[in-house]
């Protein structure tokens, strides 16, 4: 899916909901565990129930990865579920040498290959240009990069101070041009919503993916306020406030009803930036 | 395998080689194509050549992730191939917030969810100590974090200059103290043989993984000279020059070969420095 693509789809849904599929057998609504595949069934209803709310699913692989061959498999299914309409995201965070990196993206991007084509693909950047460049000789796919994350540890090694500014800062300067704002986004968390205005300084057309609103305690209007760009330039991720609004039979409802509120939201903001 | 029974089996085969086993379907000699699974075949003849020679085996995780779900069924079947004196290093490079974190630490050591339990996985330093923590909670598991790695990337960010030092020399100074020299290891590339003296003065009990050496043009004279301690210290992995020795029906051979020549040159080493 190119960028034009997703703006589009962003206008038609109201919505730059990106929902996040990180399911964990153990929390699902009991009645699902009769199912061959738990995991899977729980996905395929919440995708059923929200996916005319959003323009974006994001697995994180390590949810399916901890399950062993199945959870691969799972994985696989969840992707091939998922209608080809919606972003698709593999928030595996790879990156490695080039020649490594280049398996990675046949992993993700070459269904011929790997059985999955997804449309982006989380990628870190300590490796610096040639563990980015890989993913981005596949037409209409995306690299999301990591830049400013919502965890504790972002302050670790995210903040220091280099010459030219915070180090997050330094690895959007750098990488803006490796893609372009065709075929990068960068992952800003949500839960630092005055340091989006910097961001937008750095990378004023890029897709931003947003985790943090919801759960981790984000604020969309906030994300929104600094963030914003005529094309939309968001995709807000909530996994755990959807997946698990509901623990009973009536989970994927309630897991709707999540997402109704985040879209209605969604569409109060766009239809106030003139955006449709 | 905790760092004493490490240094013991160092000690035994007068060895630190640790040996990538990143195959690739294309490069491998073609009457192995005969078999069910060539990739699989190809590691375990490695492995039969070459365990007597090695203290540590390294598969990267993109060559499996990229044949789908053979290939992670290729990985699991490889791991468990691997002799149990054997260190397993899963080269994975993740790292994510640290609710991920523990799933990818189950994916890798927690044999009863994921079907594996390597001795150790390759991490990410970017998202801070959040991002490792829950791989240290395993008892005689290794994180080896990347800190300078040996591809064109690594200056685009590791090489920045910070308040107090290059940026790489920032998370080894940080997380060095997170697991100690007991369950961290760092990344260092050997093709930046000079930079093993900064790396010493900030980790000089740890091991180093260091890969680089054979096709990617490091010296190993050149790594000991700097980065050998009391214990050892280091691991030097090597791949492609060695499962790639030969391409005919004896490419085992060749490639115990390759690896016998590594090993005599590091039991000279060991003997040099009097490490016995």
């Amino acid at each position: 899916m190119n960028k034009q693509q997703l703006i589009e789809q962003i206008k038609i849904k109201k919505s730059f909901l990106c929902i996040g599929l990180d399911p964990v057998k153990e929390n699902l609504p009991p009645h699902l565990l009769k199912y061959d595949n738990p995991v899977l069934e729980f996905n395929k209803q919440i995708i059923d129930a929200t996916k005319d709310l959003c323009v974006a699913y994001k697995p994180n692989t390590a949810f399916y990865e901890c399950m062993g061959l199945v959870g691969w498999q799972t994985l696989m299914q969840t992707w091939e579920y998922i209608p080809k309409d919606v972003l698709t995201i593999a928030d595996a965070k790879r990156g490695d040498i080039g020649n490594t990196s280049s398996m990675y993206a046949e992993a993700f991007f070459n269904q011929d290959k790997s059985g999955m084509s997804f449309d982006a693909v989380t990628v870190a950047p300590y490796m610096g240009h040639d563990s980015v460049g890989p993913f981005l000789n596949y037409k209409d796919k995306w690299v999301i990069l990591l830049a400013l994350t919502s965890n504790a540890g972002h302050s670790d090694f995210q903040l220091l101070e280099s010459q030219n500014g915070k180090f997050y800062e330094e690895v959007i300067r750098t990488s803006a041009s490796w893609g372009g704002s065709e075929q990068m986004m960068y992952v800003v968390g949500a839960t630092r919503g005055a340091e989006f205005a910097a961001v937008r300084k750095l990378a004023p057309d890029h897709f931003l993916l947003v985790p943090g609103v919801g759960a981790q305690g984000g604020s969309l209007s906030e994300v929104c306020k600094y963030g914003l760009t005529p094309d939309c330039g968001l995709l807000v991720n909530a996994a755990r406030s959807i997946i698990y609004a509901g623990k009973g039979e009536d989970f994927a409802e309630k897991a709707r009803e999540e997402a109704l509120k985040l879209q209605q939201e969604m569409q109060q903001i766009l239809e106030a930036a003139q955006i449709k």
